[in-house]
């Protein structure tokens, strides 16, 4: 596959199809993946827990944050849910701050996921404190991101910002979850020499 | 190429062919990759500056910080140097922070590049009042990172951390430069099921 084939491929997902569980292999691959990132200074201060185990990744479903814009949906229901999860990890043993590095990461996992026929959402918002006590963490880790991962089981579709320019995602009667995106005009905004 | 194949060959690139131009036209689709990286919120407040000019390029190059490990190189000697660079910024006016979007955005970028013949390194030591000020930069915009990129012109090797545990990349009597990197085991601490 053409790498920009990849990248609109890799879309945010958020339903999954729960009767097609992630082998927990696949998730170690992909953590893998991450040992060929750059970092900054080649710290390499990020760590992984991989889960795929039911019991586990229904504990860690309702730490996590879904989809702000969505106001009446509070994520997936049963049987849509992410049926693994790779934690993302700062060793503050060996780093004070991961810089970017998490972001090389997350991204680079979650291509080599749509590679293997997954897709997910890199999710921000998790009650850390709870997570950390699930996962028994030492207390150098500070979890950063959790990657949810599974089988997508919704169409996302690319567009251009509105009139208005929202940025806003929203969920449409076709069943299909609707991103906005700016284009390339509004993100290139210096060019030597100009492009034609 | 697999997914793999390309985060292995995509190295931090120090040294280039020089007399291998880049084209503006790469850079400029480069960047259109990153409408499709996702966004915390979905909000993608970076904005890019692509170039290629020759002219221009020679007054970014002392404006950046290369390879702090390596104490007696002062970086690409005249004829090595980047021919083509992409500065990551952060709109201000539409957010206040970048989350770790630029790492996203970066790391796509450079896997982008690599498709496409190329290589370079991600840099965070910049002179940013310099090049704000050189670019004309409104005050919006926050620079995050240079991209340097051009043709590589040095093997790059992955290795395993020596016994010692440095994680300093080191340029051998070979020609080549060595970069250690953490292995699987150290960079997965906790797998559920337990990988085999």
């Amino acid at each position: 596959m053409q790498f920009r084939e990849l990248m609109v491929q890799n879309r945010t997902r958020r339903k999954f199809d729960e009767s097609r569980p992630v082998d927990i292999q696949i998730l170690v691959d992909l953590v893998e993946l991450t040992r060929f990132i750059p970092s900054g200074k080649n710290m390499q201060p990020l760590k992984y827990i991989a889960v795929a185990d039911k019991v586990q990744c229904d504990a860690i479903f309702p730490l996590l944050g879904w989809a702000g814009y969505l106001k009446d949906w509070k994520g997936p229901a049963d049987g849509e849910r992410p049926t693994g999860y790779i934690v993302v990890m700062l060793d503050r043993n060996l780093a004070d701050t991961p810089g970017c590095d998490h972001g090389i990461a997350s991204q680079s996992i979650m291509l080599g996921a749509v590679e293997k026929g997954l897709g997910g959402c890199i999710i921000g918002t998790v009650n850390r404190k709870k997570l950390s006590r699930m996962l028994d963490l030492s207390e150098n880790f500070d979890i950063l991101l959790v990657l949810a991962l599974g089988v997508p089981a919704q169409d996302v579709v690319v567009e251009s910002l509105p009139s208005d320019g929202s940025i806003q995602y929203w969920s449409g009667n076709d069943g299909k979850h609707h991103v906005p995106k700016r284009g390339l005009d509004d993100l290139l905004v210096g060019c030597y020499p100009e492009k034609k």
